[in-house]
């Protein structure tokens, strides 16, 4: 056991070491780079669709997809007419900072302003992987129930802001929305909730204005 | 790369002997295993408790939960009057051989017929470790998605059995089961597919079947 948290921490720390040189990029280019995380099926490529529609008149916006395999993820954000790459990571259950870095490469990055990253759809092992991102969103849907962030704390600990998806269908399940507020400011007091259904799209107009006021304050420290 | 790739076969080499030696000792004890996995929330710990409720009168049956962190699945299992160990993985997004083993000396092997292990949630690192286990079920619950066999092809190439959960919701989704069913069987031409709702119940009698047909199975070729 002690010989794998070892090599463990060795691939982290060398992530970490990929993720400043991605920050510095980003930076320099001046860039606001979104790292977008959830289970599989939470809804984060429709979520992304509607994002993206609302925003690509204001901003020049790239995407990284990131699946295990397939590339239907990034045909159905190319529809949106922006430039999409996508990374299929072949069994690893995460993005890590190099790769991102390899496909950011293949995006017009001096045209852009802002890059969104969809991550691997997993609870688990996105939360560990530094890409240099300026803002961690992460997506729970209500059929996968109210318990994650109790059975998943790191996830749920790291993110800037955590969207509750396919509200409606609360009519459908047993969630308790005071609880999940409770457990999650626990583990992560300063984190922004916010409701969203990408049906009634209801939640889209706070989330928006969220994602423009944290667009202007990375712009503000610059 | 290339260094990343051989730290996981080794690791993964070393975790199939461990699984071939607790194969050793299921046989032994004359255990059938069952290895539970699916995304989080796709209603594995629901379908686990009914699962029991139809069998427990007829088998011994232990329970080995799988989580990152917390035991709130353990205590909802417990409920059911069965022995239940709870393995927090402490970060990693899947059980291992040796965790199973660890975790089964707590169990009473000596009285059990069946051991039930519930992995962690995730529907990509629990595919690529054995654990010495008869039967593999994977929950695919309709929420998810229809395109999850194409973006997460290994979890669903090695499930013996694929259990579509959540089947009272269609009416709120597009969900296209000739079109996962032509996908999965493209994958793995022999799994059993069985549509389920832990709702109204469909799909338990066919499901409790296949289940005592692949134990006696077992039994049969000892």
């Amino acid at each position: 056991m002690v010989e794998r948290v070892d090599i463990k921490e060795n691939i982290l720390g060398k992530n970490e070491a990929f993720a400043i040189e991605n920050k510095r990029l980003f930076e320099e280019k001046k860039l606001f780079v979104m790292n977008v995380m959830s289970s599989p099926g939470a809804g984060k490529t429709t979520f992304l669709t509607e994002t993206i529609k609302r925003l690509k008149d204001r901003y020049k916006i790239g995407v990284i997809e990131g699946d295990v395999a397939s590339k239907i993820d990034a045909e159905r954000i190319s529809r949106t007419g922006i430039p999409v790459v996508q990374v299929n990571t072949g069994g690893a259950c995460h993005l890590d900072a190099s790769m991102v870095r390899k496909a950011a490469e293949h995006l017009p990055l001096d045209e852009l302003e802002i890059v969104i990253i969809e991550n691997v759809g997993n609870l688990v092992c996105p939360a560990e992987w530094s890409l240099g991102e300026n803002l961690k969103v992460v997506l729970l849907s209500v059929p996968e129930g109210d318990d994650k962030p109790i059975k998943y704390p790191l996830m749920f600990s790291s993110a800037d802001v955590l969207l509750i998806t396919k509200i409606d269908l609360l009519p459908h399940f047993n969630f308790n929305f005071k609880e999940i507020e409770k457990v999650v400011r626990g583990l992560n007091p300063s984190v922004k909730i916010i409701k969203m259904s990408s049906v009634t799209l209801e939640g889209y107009d706070e989330w928006i204005d969220e994602l423009e006021r944290r667009i202007k304050g990375v712009s503000c420290r610059e």
